[in-house]
């Protein structure tokens, strides 16, 4: 005779691993909660005083970063990689992070590593300004290879609906400024993983860390710069992206939609980025992959080069709103982003290309490279 | 040289994935949908004239009852249990599901198994009157093995403050009313698995019907008749609880411990569950789990057992209550809840011991069983 525990699912690990998850949750606690894990669902109150407030949700995983993370045992960053993948995506829209859920799989579960996923996941929705309202560790012996974890989230966000950024402002002048990424962030490390397999070398290009330590470092979250501008400047900024999977080609052409459509209808031909190279500093690790086998025509197809979020800005405001970045990341409250900075990359400019109906730009025609 | 496409990760068989999600993911579109797939994130409209409106949101997976639908190549339920999970746990506050997202990670992308796991998404979306507005799909060669997928997704509710099922109003003397089950619904796989491993075989208690078929049968989303009987019987429903993993030990005494802090204030014994066995139809697959081995001991500390839901509601409303279930599974909209059935299945009573304080009571004492 066998029951649950004798199937290789340890319940009472599941319970330790609980128990250390609350006080992570608890130091994300921000007015709206209304009740902490281990009732049947999360709550968080919609802000008062809203006029037509709308939900933003995002998702998403860490790929393939966990491997480098499980290889070097270090478990308690992917989960601000977790947490960055989804809220940098919702500020996207203008929304302002409210909560997030965590889910973590795994083959046999260890507490002291589950807690420590969830510490980063923590620390991410600290960095956020937003609270760690739930999730869900589920222990699938035989799915999961004993020591692999996977790591997904779930964030939700909330924005006035006259505010929400379209990008159907976006106009022809406006300015591109790019803020500083932290290194690889979480897209890429299939490639990433082909490239570099032994993550204990020194990176002669980062003074005193490992390779290792350097492709770890946590994806960057710009919520608290970001909302800071749009306080400031909201009707100046235009549209933003997230340099997340697929890189600038993929990423930028999807802040223009709302305004080439308008734009097909009046018979004008479609914006597209123009990016000015050599504006911003590629980050050394980005050189170091092309050295090591890396197509560098397909660079900034995969990876983010060191810019991680773009912002499409009025052309007269867009000084200020680089210094206000600056500024910010300057000031006591930039938290991780101490370190970020903001350049003028390029420019938004109506394409040399009128396609004809049905027909697309490619993604080279979307995204042009100014030498 | 190598590019990120070399490394694993088929970029092409990903768009083809998000091309065939849009058809499902159209079918579940409701008011208060503000974006589509493909944005950076999905919006939904808060309903309007909602006085303190509360965002409700659960997480879980499907565990290791997708071995089971992959050994089956039976792609296209698990999504339903998937939404079930979540949607079931966000109903026990009361909240009505507005939305949905999943995340399916895997080794290798094929588009059309996706595809199909998405479809069931959709359809436990539609049976819980809710959107899927999003999801993630993630390839991660070498992290999953080939063929093998994880599903697992969040979904957000709405309630009004002041009308969520806090458990708060359960009384000495309310009736227990159970829903039944689909089956096994999705907790308790990895010792299911242990059981039984040719799907294939006829299963002697299931007319026409493999092993397999029945364990995989999509687990019941209970929206629908459950969200009817509070908008009759508001005030008479004082809890609900959500038969998941840990089955019925673990999962009854987490309504009580509003009611029971009160209790405890004022000197009374806490509240406990008096189950009468026999009150309602054992499915046969759990008598079949212990003819193979399963400890019977056990079989309320992991599985449903036949009820999937209870509500905890007042006495003198408990006939209508059990009649507006039955009539509901009846009517036209109870979608897969046709064949619901709802039985009286016991009672609140006060427990015979008062604990000292710092002490709880057993599982076995806050569940107990009458012949």
């Amino acid at each position: 005779m066998i029951d649950y525990r004798q199937s290789g699912v340890d319940v009472e690990e599941g319970y330790r691993a609980v128990d250390k998850y609350k006080s992570h949750a608890k130091r994300t606690a921000i007015p709206g909660v209304l009740s902490g894990l281990g009732s049947f669902a999360g709550m968080f109150q919609v802000p008062a005083g809203m006029k037509e407030p709308v939900m933003v949700s995002g998702t998403d995983g860490v790929g393939t970063k966990l491997d480098v993370a499980f290889a070097m045992k270090k478990y308690d960053t992917v989960g601000i990689d977790c947490v960055a993948m989804s809220v940098n995506d919702i500020l996207c829209t203008g929304a302002r992070p409210l909560y997030f859920l965590d889910y973590i799989a795994c083959g046999k579960l260890d507490a002291s590593v589950a807690a420590d996923l969830v510490k980063g996941v923590a620390d991410g929705c600290v960095e956020s300004n937003c609270a760690l309202l739930g999730g869900e560790t589920a222990e699938m012996p035989g799915f999961y290879d004993e020591g692999k974890y996977d790591v997904a989230g779930f964030g939700v966000g909330i924005a006035e609906k006259a505010a929400i950024v379209t990008g159907k402002s976006i106009t022809e002048g406006d300015v591109l400024i790019g803020l500083s990424s932290s290194g690889i962030h979480s897209n890429g490390f299939s490639l990433v993983r082909r490239l570099i397999t032994d993550f204990t070398q020194k990176a002669d290009f980062a003074e005193g860390k490992t390779i290792g330590e350097v492709i770890l470092e946590p994806t960057r979250i710009y919520v608290r710069p970001v909302l800071s501008v749009l306080e400031q400047f909201s009707s100046a900024v235009h549209g933003m992206v997230h340099i997340t999977g697929g890189g600038f080609y993929e990423n930028i052409p999807r802040m223009y939609p709302a305004a080439n459509e308008k734009r097909q209808e009046a018979g004008l031909a479609p914006l597209v980025s123009s990016i000015t190279k050599g504006s911003w500093e590629v980050l050394p690790i980005f050189e170091e992959l092309v050295r090591r086998g890396a197509d560098p025509e397909r660079m900034y197809h995969t990876f983010n080069m060191g810019i991680g979020f773009i912002l499409a800005v009025a052309q007269d405001k867009a000084d200020a709103i680089c210094k206000a970045l600056t500024d910010f990341a300057a000031s006591p409250d930039a938290g991780r982003c101490a370190q970020m900075k903001a350049w003028k990359i390029g420019q938004v400019v109506a394409s040399q290309k009128t396609p004809a109906s049905g027909e697309k730009l490619t993604q080279e025609e979307q995204v042009l490279f100014q030498e």
